[in-house]
């Protein structure tokens, strides 16, 4: 994936965070949601989410033809796996390797195939930088089935984990999300963090495809390598930012598809 | 225990939170606290500990006859097991019996004998009044071992859901922290939740063997049935405190012994 | 108020937090709740809200003849005032009079009358068995006017501090918050604390005006002489459970109406 | 100072955060740290610290020849000053200046000069990357005192928004903090985001003045253009981590002087 990117892709992979309810029935907008993306990572009831949402939300990918992972995450339901707790390299990889097989068990239930994990919140932020976490993850990842694309931040440590684990990997931008110049996210209390105009949105989704490239909250140029932009399930105004990003990279050309195949 | 509570006992237990950092050796104050103490509540490797310090400690406590418990607490090291996270009562249920394995098999390898389990922290708190938590705790001890003690806030639900499951327990009062009129402890972020002066704080403890009472914040009378009384562990002058109330105890005609026999 | 309680009331305020979002006109479950509740707690723009909302919810409350007063909370919008930050008294003090001044002012320049101070999350918490807290608020609401009346929990420390002042205070009841068998709200953060069945907090709110009981988490029944219930805004489905409480008081004969007249 | 950087410098200063506890006398690391750096920002009571210790802190640092800067931080005294609370930039300025003042008055009680502004934690990090809040900062420094030295991360937006706003500034870097590729601090709490070895934290010191440069968490290379070091005083062994500091430094032939001449 990464190492395949062509300077100016015909295509790109749309995601959503999902299933990250209680209850089946309440996840409206994901419904919605999954008219839009083309993967979907889907909570597996750490951070969120339970057996009958993650069941709910695989069916409905599957009658939208997107693709499913897993989205393990803290077992933190209060902090909505956002907090980063400090567990141990071991304990991560244990805990990740358990979302993971019970998202497979799901799958299989419903006979969908799970193609890929991205980790969510505090875990995904620490594997970006933390080399030994982001090793337990590539080899959770690995153990439960080494077919399975791993999911993470374009330029991180988890990436570099996954390929040295032989997995294939995907990177990952994030079209609302403010950048540092240094390629990283600005952290998310930070004012300005998060963007949702919708237009600003779709217009650095379009520059992040055609340019791999996005301004940083300082104004410098930020190289961005992405083989799918996240489309933030839990923002607002996530359906009409959603909405308005595949708008715009339709209207230039580009074809919507999974990373997957 | 709670049920057998005389109006004047003549013996108390006094107990400590221990094991509580990383490197065996660096538990200095722990070493002090175990002549001083008569029960002890070592952390299992989940808010804090390993599994070298809970060898350690068990064999320091073994040393000086002191009597050894679990203390098991959320997977939290970042938060020192402080922070809510919220998890489900099935989760609490098998984080603690697995704890409580745990330090059942070091025990074991030391030829210490375990006693007692005490919840840390947030757990703790929330195992006084959710009694869904509490519940899930009391299946968890009684499902490793019926014959361990269950340690609890005095008054609390975890104390009933013991006694629910045909745990013996042990009701706990703190003499170094602030009570409301309610009987419940002062949150700990509210200023003067956690007293340090340690004639004050032998004071205390006196009035809460001799007249089953403390003093809230706000100054009225509370009823406290304590079977054993924790000197904290953490708190900066905890080895002074811990001298000063035993001291005052004994003056006063009353033996410090451990509440299991 | 609280004083002067009678055994049955035949009347009740009914009251909201309001005002705690940033975009004028964003306010669109505020303006429904205008129409149900009988007084408004307006954010100052220290947890949430700023003038411009400010000025928007008075001119609703007006429009609604909705009782005005001010909801100061810690200046900290990320944590949206529910983090205790532990600063001390005298800074209180001088930052509870200030939000006040300020929602005065823009009072003033609205034509409205300012009725009551309410603390919102953390502050009103610690207000509730800090005894210093709760007499730096109090005495923050006297230096600003005497005329104020100071909002708090039913049996708190805030409403001792507000009587030793010389204020009027008014005793304030959770419809849709468990209450602990000693008289305070469950932690919010504990599974259950937050309620949200629109029957079942209906008929905890008739029950707390015609008995002046709850039952607790842990079913003892626990006195609350309220003369205000309050309605959360936060919630989701908070006016539906206005809806339903407002309907089932005046189904049983008891009047909504305004505690300050 | 960052501009007039020589790319071999014959002296650094050495800077370390103080005054961060609330009984005078108490600070006996902050007298230790006082003979081995050449700077100090002291807490000016609100994320930490209070007049009178803020008082012996400053006679301290006058009677070792330290040069005394203030250090401001968010009024968080709960959570030391390290949690994002989101205000505006308006009040961060109005904070800041307030701070500044503070801090101003008691060095004129004492007869000692204020050199330097460096805020704390969370606000230390907000200005890295946040120019709203930088500037802000900035102008809170120049409203006060327009010669007062602004100190922030190398490389960072609020070295940027001092030199716009026509203040000197110094770059700092961390000889214990373990940086990111992309040039600033891994966060806290992240394993292996604080490194406690004498023997590497000198090493690092060494070459961050030699070479103006530092080895990321990931292996690269880090080009970090230092004008003052940072000892942390709140590491658990702080004063063996300066000495080693120092003594590596000295003995490669660099001096330790104060940035501020």
């Amino acid at each position: 994936m990464a190492a395949s990117l062509s300077p100016i892709p015909r295509s790109i992979d749309l995601n959503a965070d999902l299933g990250e309810y209680s209850t089946p029935g309440e996840g409206s907008s994901d419904r919605e949601l999954l008219s839009i993306v083309t993967s979907a990572n889907i909570a597996c009831g750490a951070h969120a989410g339970n057996e009958a949402v993650m069941r709910e939300v695989i069916a409905m990918a599957a009658a939208n033809g997107v693709t499913v992972g897993a989205h393990p995450g803290y077992g933190d339901p209060n902090g909505f796996g956002r907090r980063e707790l400090g567990i141990p390299a071991k304990r991560i990889r244990d805990e990740v390797a358990l979302q993971i097989r019970e998202m497979l068990e799901v799958c299989a239930a419903e006979g969908t195939r799970l193609r890929h994990v991205k980790p969510h919140g505090a875990l995904y932020n620490r594997a970006s930088v933390d080399a030994e976490a982001a090793n337990a993850i590539a080899e959770a990842v690995h153990s439960v089935d080494p077919g399975l694309i791993l999911v993470g931040l374009a330029g991180s440590e988890l990436l570099r984990a996954g390929r040295n684990a032989s997995l294939t990997v995907a990177g990952e931008a994030f079209a609302d999300r403010a950048y540092l110049a240094e390629g990283t996210l600005a952290p998310r209390d930070i004012k300005g963090a998060v963007l949702d105009d919708p237009e600003k949105v779709a217009d650095r989704a379009l520059r992040m495809v055609l340019e791999a490239a996005v301004t940083s909250m300082g104004g410098a140029t930020v190289r961005v390598d992405a083989d799918t932009i996240c489309v933030h399930g839990d923002s607002d105004r996530a359906v009409a930012l959603a909405r308005a990003v595949r708008k715009r990279l339709e209207a230039n050309g580009i074809r919507i598809a999974p990373f997957a195949v």
